[in-house]
């Protein structure tokens, strides 16, 4: 069968890709395991840095915005699709038509697109724990009621309440995953707030120095990529009337501090790469991170077996693992 | 200042203008009270019965599913917005597509229009007690988290998402009500699922007969269309800042058996109007009425003064005395 994964060109995307491939199969429509005949990574430019396509990798570059395209892309030997396109929460916030499109028709062009399959296919929804906001408990879990502050919160858990609908009506056989902050995520720092969550510890290892604009004490939920992927193939695999009618995860996460992350640097990676972290506090940036959960009891995906990392340790062997070799060629590529 | 009311012919539209007119003057943009110079009834066709235009009263007839009709509605000079339009829950169940342009892109539409107003204006969204669904329990509250089982149930959970976040981004001053089941609606039975709960007292009272499908030991939370317009009004005029960034409120209703509106019936309508309720039991409305919750405390509406009926006899009472009278002309007229 064929695997679609919109917004395909990101971290995850590529990571996600790598993994099914190896796999080689996945549970099809109506749950027997299937061989992966071909997965297409969908997003709006061509992947950067390039992506070799092969037999039996496809990228495809459209736009989510448009249903047609939608339509086009999930064609009927598509039996999975990963929905992670979206407007990030700064953009969705900066260009309010934009965000909406994206993340709000663009999941109801996917959805919809499913509706012309001969067999409801398996969805796994990107939503995030932005659908928590204001002033969460310092703890959030499965039972915390989505109060978003953002537009792209909003989005999101509209999109969980989409997919929910769509699965009930027997559409697709959706899953909606909300993410933690994902910790060492590769490649250049972006424009989300929590950017520097990662740049502290991935800029060091590479040799690089980074900037660090919070203050050891902050918290936050956190979760690697590595695992991450396991978490999305596990969701994927499993049988959706184990979940029941409420299809939304609250992915697992461990709390650390700030302090705790550098702490972790340096005994895995040397004294000289603590040393590049720059602590520059910025109130602005403190003040985001303050208002995030610094804790999220994921009891929903911990009883389903989903775990997160063992410890800080663990993210940062597996970045080093994972993900070093490549990262150091970025920056020595420039 | 004009008031827009979209979804304006249907029975809630045309009391809620009726009571503007006659107050005469309401909160503006920025709370300061001004008069009401023009109340718009927006809805898909003529009003049935018909409505006499005034001059402080317009009927306007067109698409809220077409963003461009519902721009040239919202004029520079509106000041609130009351957005009723909507599919019924069995209509959006039986039509995916229109549930979601009317109900979802309809709402959207309404609070993208007032971007190019030059203030905020008040905006009222009636949301629906259907955002609960499942397995309830017996009891809901403020806090149940919305676990939507009906199409009509998501969109409106979505919309008050929307409503939330335009209001947070500033472009409306926005407040969503969750209605339980009104009792007594005027007029004929519709294609609701609890529309006997208005029927067996309705008819009856108008020398009709009408039938219970439903077991008296049957609960329901009922809220009368007097309390209802009361509660539109104080939700209205009250300050938003007073409600913070949620703006979502559940109104209050009064949790009554079947068996006691008819016991209610008989009281105020006799003996006669009692027998005119035939008992005919049906097991798919009974499945129906049993999964919606019996009772629902309504903490927030009553914490800012929102008072539901006192009981049964009430509402049975301020039916007969608003409505009683119309309705007895509608069954003459056949």
């Amino acid at each position: 069968m064929r695997i679609v994964i919109t917004g395909g060109t990101g971290f995850v995307g590529r990571k996600l890709a790598e993994r099914l491939l190896r796999d080689g199969a996945a549970a099809g429509p109506g749950g027997a395991r299937q061989e992966i005949s071909e997965v297409v990574l969908f997003d709006q430019a061509e992947p950067m840095p390039p992506i070799e396509p092969t037999n039996r990798l496809k990228i495809v570059t459209g736009d989510i915005t448009d249903a047609a395209q939608v339509e086009a892309l999930i064609t009927p030997g598509t039996g999975s699709i990963y929905h992670f396109a979206a407007v990030v929460s700064a953009g969705a916030e900066a260009d309010l038509d934009l965000g909406y499109a994206v993340n709000l028709d663009g999941t109801r062009h996917v959805l919809n697109a499913a509706r012309k399959l001969p067999a409801p296919p398996r969805v796994v929804f990107a939503s995030s724990a932005a659908v928590y906001g204001g002033e969460p408990p310092l703890t959030v879990d499965d039972e915390t009621p989505p109060t978003p502050r953002t537009s792209y919160g909003a989005q999101k858990a509209a999109g969980e309440l989409f997919v929910n609908d769509y699965t009930r009506r027997g559409i697709v056989d959706g899953r909606s995953v909300r993410l933690p902050t994902i910790v060492v995520r590769p490649g250049r720092p972006n424009k989300a707030a929590s950017t520097f969550a990662s740049s502290m510890l991935r800029e060091p290892l590479a040799g690089q120095t980074a900037i660090c604009p919070v203050s050891p004490a902050s918290r936050m939920a956190i979760l690697s990529p590595r695992r991450l992927i396991d978490c999305l193939i596990a969701l994927h695999e499993m049988d959706g009337d184990d979940l029941g009618f409420n299809r939304t995860v609250l992915l697992p996460s461990i709390s650390v501090s700030i302090g705790e992350m550098a702490d972790s640097l340096r005994r895995i990676g040397g004294e000289a790469a603590a040393a590049r972290i720059l602590w520059e506090p910025d109130p602005f940036i403190q003040k985001i991170v303050d208002g995030w959960p610094g804790a999220m009891l994921a009891q929903r995906a911990e009883s389903l077996g989903f775990k997160a990392d063992a410890n800080m340790d663990e993210i940062i062997t597996a970045f080093i693992e994972d993900d070093l070799p490549a990262q150091r060629r970025l920056v020595a590529g420039g």
